[in-house]
């Protein structure tokens, strides 16, 4: 028999440690997923690109300026005093880098005076573990500077690197809001691929259904059902994230841009959709699971049944014929024994054919 | 027994392969369904037509012009240097050529500077696979101009062709906007004759479901579920789109045009009303099936007390008389024997009666 | 046992045959429901009423005038040209002709420049068939004018009829809006007559389910699920299409019509509540059918179990004491025979005891 | 067992009786609750108070002045023309007159031009019957007028009487908005003492669920639903009422009153609040019923297989000995006989351990 | 066995002592909570701070000014005179004065001419009950001061005591808006906390889900929904509350204090978020349980069903050579008996091997 998977409750948004403190008060709620917090910085416009990786206490943080574009991004979120030092250089607001630091947070959207703020949740599927790995990503929006705040090194959000370094698509041809418009579209093509994996995962479990479907199976179901509703959890608000960004009133956002967040918009749209359409299917394997059981208790019964209603009559003749009567006449007949055996077997094929009738077998 | 029907997913909306192109990037996520595109134009106003077919590499693309209307259609979405080629020539927007060549997406209306674009599904019900296909239509409305693009040849549009080629109804006395109007109708009736085929289906399981359920039964409901729920989620949008057609403040559509769309969005509600209705009917033979399942096993479970009822007890007292104690006065008696066998039919037709009573049978 | 009543599926709205044909093409997509079509007109003010049919293709047809009201009222859809006239003489658009003829649609309501377009459906019991029958009526109110398309002779508006002959009500006192008012208030009049019936249907079958359920009483309680889901669908319509007249801007309705058009719309919800509850407790039934389906398995289970546990063990006591061992002390002893009896009884009371206690009896 | 008290339908609202009424005829639907009908009038200022009984038909009718405040209430509803004369005198719309006679309908609030129109809903729960009785209470809000109709004497309005006769609280020194809003306060609470008597019943059913359920159980708990459900259906639109007085910008209700009316709609939220819990604890208790009966069905089949799997197998070896096989050395041989008790013995135990292990015992 | 916690229906809102009474009656309608109330006084600005505790009866009370902030906190609300005399002495309205005697209430924000009124639900997890505690906590805000009022001594307040002690973070440097926002995010706070233990509960659950489910797990687990529920509907409106704050125009709420409040609208979503996912894995606890219950049962079939199936032929064929026909020449046959437990050997073996195949064993 497989193994049942214990359904594993995620830990609670981390603020108990917090509680008492006043609010504002820096403190990463995450768990530490890097040695060392690291910064790299990229500055470019559509002709040159730099990129440097100043040290993180001492470096010199880079100034945005007008004519070209800042990127800033940190990996790691457990060094408070770095988190404090960009937040002053940028004049970032105190709850602001709280939420960047409460990684149990929920992606969200809010307008600054010179800049814009979004939390989102990059996701991946963790081969391994078989399950989904979900790391946050906070954005700053500033004139000519977009700062990124992650939990760890090695993301998604490579390919805008490589495109910013290579000068393929338009992103070095375009301002800030563009970069943050590639940051976001590389986050939700990130669920793009988890979705595929759910796919498959789906699929397995379908065959397994059929083929021979166990208690596991429904534990299976219900991991997965609980995965959808994580996604789903976390994709509704991405989803009115980019819809506020699309209608936000900031000069921030150009209105070229716009119409790349409209597609964004759109992929989330379609993502949701898939998400239901998988919530469909998974709620459609539990009525088979459960029907699938409930006929396996069907043929279980049967079985006993058939087996009860064709032996039980004959053993009562025979054991009637076990009787010590003194005064038995058939007992004394020559043909008796072998007229039992044909009446058992005549007996017993009339029962074959009613229970064939009554599509038993 | 029937082969139960394995449930398929559909492949998850095809984002992957594209997933680090960076935005705009044409790329056809669909699978190819025709082998060389083919386009075709019409160039019609009310007492002339034009029929051509320029080469889509090569040809000249039509011009359009205030006195007549334009109509350019293109079957076949892989080829990617057609699609630039019209994009340019007519002035299409990145963002909207993507979402041409994205099959996958769901039903849509966009405002652009001088045209409007809108995406929509057109199905139909493949009676091999007795499974409904989909195809993705787009349409381009400018100043007298249609762009339409769909996948392959073939398809519902054959209507509208036939209404311009021989002046029949209004399309030829009316301008793009109503061309436009023409093929949404004609998408929005393909949605009719689909569900008339799902109507069937659902009589069909109707009877088995009374005749003869079995496992099968029970994928095929669900297999019918989710068809109406695939269903149910392109119309949706189409009904949002229609409406949002109605209300937009776009020149492009005249008054009257107006009218038309409301009559096609009334469809739209009506086949809601349908889908809606029918899916009522699924849950229903859902319950029906389930209950038949056990009504089953109530029945298998009432043979076999029965049996047992029956045959227990008199098997006891067989047993007794085939006990070898020495002193049982009972073995003596002449009559006891008979006696026996009365006493056992007795007993026998007495719990009859009392099973006819609790109408165990 | 009872009959099963096979779940009807309603046809699909009929839109299958007009597939194709261009739109505002008059088709009449219900069945013929009379011989002959009919018209009647009645032309009123609070003095003088004329009553007259004139030949639906030849006689000429009623001009409207502002000092009296003319309802002229067509009995029959099936013959176009007649429909077509009419449409011609009063200035109706083609798509509202399309709308009065196709009878599956929707309760709806449209404002057109100079009239007003509103579409019902009254139902009625149909004793013979007991279910409901639907029929659609299409108002066009203009101007001192009242148009009336019904799909047969005999209806719920002969009340209306009678008020204006007799001058009984306020109806010869007041406009052509006032008379539309009634028409409404007449037709969803006819709801709460069909409601009633329903109610009945609802007692018979609680009764049932208290008596004697069987499998057709499921399938019952699943008929009058579904009719309700259908009066549910045209009522609900029904109320918005009640309150968009009551927040029409048309000068075509007074505001005193609009106070009674208030209390129609009070009516409508008045009808939903009782569907909402009706549907309660027909989900109530359900799980009540489902139990007690349920606890006869355990009764029968339970005489299983009752005649196993007594006789099981007895019989075994039975089976030991005829075994052929040749020293068996117990067999040669006098009172054995007796003893194995007053043990038999014994080990019987105290399980019947045991059995009364798990209130298993 | 206890009886099972069977479902009972509310009557349809009862329109069938007037189905083919001019609309505005006065007619009374309920059924009557009084033998004679009583007027009772008020008339108060902060320092005097007036309390008459002038007679229905022929009692001059009080006059309303600026400088008091006067209530004329009347219990009963089935005399149409002390109806019909309150109407005249006060100048009355007839369908305000319809909907005070029509006891089946909903809670509503209607303005007109100089009065606003209130129906209520008073609940009291029925002692003697255990079920809740409704009664319809109507207010007129004049200009220092307040008209009542209730079905029946005797009522939760007794509180606000005394309070105008004694002078206690702040009737007396308000005006006539004032006294609306007691009236309804009044009525407000008396959900909450019926709400009090159904956690009574929750309570007791939730012991009978745990000591001993039945069938009776499983409708006991259908009936408490279903009147949760009426309740929700009297609560809500009371809600809205009240939202409607505080949003309403008629003159007729002063501001100090609104803050008083948003109090009253706190407490229409918190029966909606405790409604809902209800609800829930009343699902729960489906649940718990079910799977309560289903264990027992377990425990049923756990006895049956416990007592066949021990003595089937010994039995069969008990048959084996009673063979009558010439050959059969067992049977000769001296300690065979001890030596069979003592297997079945063993065997006996070692089931008896093992299904101790499955937890069967 | 676990003892079956039987679930308890909190008590309805106690408004029940109160019918009858005028509005705006003071009556305390909770438990009375500590012996004596007493009143303790905070007077701050960014250098100096007072506390002090004045006689609740005699002690004079502070008077609010420009240049600090006065915070006024009663514990415990029995004592009405000492409500009545703060109520008078800050102008609260009555109606203010009845929310906040009346524990039962749901948060809510109203505001008044010169101050704003908040009702919150402090929750905390009383660890011998293992229940969740809930206290009312009600918040008067005005210019400069802030009352607050509790229904007993130690709560989740402390933490901004402490702060305005020792100075720790913003608050001492902030007006009376900070004041009531700390207040507001503590309790928020107070939720955390809560839905940790429940998380810790849902976990033990999970195990005993896993290891042994018995009634009293489905008990605990609908016990637990309850908590969930009655959770739910305290967080909403406090969800609520807290956006009406952020959005109201009243001047006593600074700019920059909305931003704190936006800050604790977030979290406040976010236990909403996982309240949800809590139910959602409470909802899958129950399929799991049930679908456990079911298979047990099957189990339980299985060994019956293997157990007869097994034995009831080989008795037949004992039962048949037991018989006592003269003519059986089997009986005669040396090798009978052997042959006969051959015989039964191989069936059993067969029968074993095809229950294998069947996946029964």
């Amino acid at each position: 028999m497989r193994k049942i998977p214990v359904l594993k409750r995620k830990k609670s948004p981390g603020r108990t440690g917090k509680i008492g403190l006043p609010p504002g008060s820096l403190f990463h709620t995450g768990e530490q997923k890097v040695e060392t917090v690291r910064l790299t910085e990229f500055r470019y416009d559509e002709d040159n690109v730099i990129e440097e990786s100043p040290d993180p206490h001492t470096g010199s943080l880079p100034v945005p300026r007008k004519k070209d574009v800042t990127w800033l991004n940190l990996d790691g979120l457990h060094d408070i005093p770095v988190i404090e030092r960009i937040g002053h250089a940028y004049g970032l607001h105190p709850l602001l880098l709280e939420d960047v630091l409460s990684t149990g947070g929920r992606p969200k959207f809010e307008e600054y005076d010179d800049h814009l703020f979004i939390v989102l949740k990059m996701i991946s599927f963790n081969d391994e573990s078989r399950r989904i790995d979900a790391e946050q990503l906070s954005i700053v929006l500033g004139d000519s500077l977009v700062l990124s705040f992650q939990e760890r090194v090695g993301d998604v959000l490579d390919w805008v690197r490589d495109r910013i370094r290579t000068g393929r698509g338009h992103v070095r041809k375009e301002r800030a809001d563009y970069l943050a418009y590639a940051l976001i579209d590389a986050v939700v093509d990130s669920y793009f691929a988890v979705l595929e994996k759910l796919g498959e995962k789906i699929d397995e479990l379908e065959e397994e259904l059929i083929d021979d479907p166990d208690e596991s199976t429904l534990h299976r179901i219900h991991e997965l059902k609980r995965e959808m509703i994580d996604l789903r959890r976390s994709i509704w608000p991405l989803r009115e994230l980019v819809n506020s960004l699309i209608k936000s009133v900031s000069p921030l956002i150009s209105q070229s841009t716009r119409i790349y967040l409209r597609d964004v918009y759109d992929h989330t749209i379609q993502i949701i959709d898939t998400i239901e359409s998988y919530r469909d299917m998974v709620s459609g394997m539990l009525d088979i699971y459960l029907s699938t059981v409930s006929n396996r208790m069907n043929s279980v019964m049967k079985v006993l049944t058939i087996i009860a209603t064709l032996f039980i009559p004959l053993t009562f003749f025979a054991g009637v014929y076990g009787m010590n009567f003194r005064y038995m006449p058939e007992l004394e007949l020559r043909w008796a024994y072998p007229a039992f055996w044909v009446l058992s077997i005549v007996v017993f094929v009339v029962m074959l054919i009613f229970f064939r009738r009554k599509k038993w077998l």
